[in-house]
């Protein structure tokens, strides 16, 4: 089953916890367990795994990802200018797997599962494929 | 089908190569064919596969992601103090697939499936999500 | 399903557009709906999936990993010599998953799927497994 979920992200760089979203995806569908593939079909955006309690780890990441993938560089060649978005969605991975057991996702206490803006503001895409068991 | 395997750190930063876990896994639930998905549902911990014949590659790694995510860092907000352990695991990702093939773990020659801790020592947890062809 | 395609890299970093070969593959595979892993089963390379339009994204990015991760280090110590292939190998990923939808894979208007060669020239494996809906 696939599902595409519609985002609308506000600064340049901005994580979204999407985990609600799916949450409710898979309610929806109905499916008691197999696994989800979260997808993102961008290139100047992914999705990754991390912790949704304290927003100062999104706010850590992202300051040092900044620092280690610079929105300017000497050698930069790619005329769009966005290569640290490239740099840094390759980094987290287009698309992250969570199991789903009972109904409801595997994941562990502290994790959230985070749409991650790295060019925006933009309309964005998420797909969501269940394969049940 | 599920089994979740616990495990112990005993370091702040060690990776420990479970392939033999994951692969008595895959044998003791008879499955010929499919996808194996290990899973780590923590925010300072992650998996990844790479060589497992040579320590010093393991070494290595750990030494240079410590140098371009350090764990001090003037501008580090989240109280935990942990950041450094968030940004590897992103990047290294919370989960790895590997296909089974004839019954067995289809990896290459130098590869080994690592879990990854990056703020031991603690308890630890492993999801290892089997779908079947 | 399991498809294995056997690929040459020619320089020593070197990431090879392999989306053509994967469609194909899809294709002959006569897959509805489903699930692709592509799988790298080596440990100095790997498989990420960015824009394949402008061939300067992944030579910025190839320019950037080359400064974050370098060559030559002295702090390390595998012998080998290629430390930097390993760590930009975790960084990628050792394998991507793409959704098939109706016959065809669902990647975004401006992904491609790479083969990221970072130890190069080698022949090299590329697993394809598909798990139908």
């Amino acid at each position: 089953m696939l599902i595409s979920l519609e985002l609308s992200t506000n600064k340049q760089d901005e994580w979204q916890d999407i985990t609600g979203l799916v949450s409710d995806t898979i309610r929806k569908a109905d499916v008691e367990n197999g696994i989800v593939l979260v997808y993102c079909p961008h290139t100047t955006a992914g999705i990754t795994i991390n912790e949704n309690a304290d927003p100062d780890v999104v706010s850590d990441v992202q300051m040092r990802f900044h620092e280690v993938y610079p929105w300017e560089h000497p050698k930069y060649l790619h005329m769009e200018g966005n290569t640290a978005a490239h740099l840094k969605a390759i980094t987290v991975g287009s698309s992250q797997q969570v199991i789903i057991q009972n109904g409801a996702l595997l994941l562990g206490q502290w994790q959230g599962i985070f749409f991650c803006e790295f060019d925006g503001p933009r309309k964005r895409t998420v797909h969501v494929k269940i394969i049940e068991d």
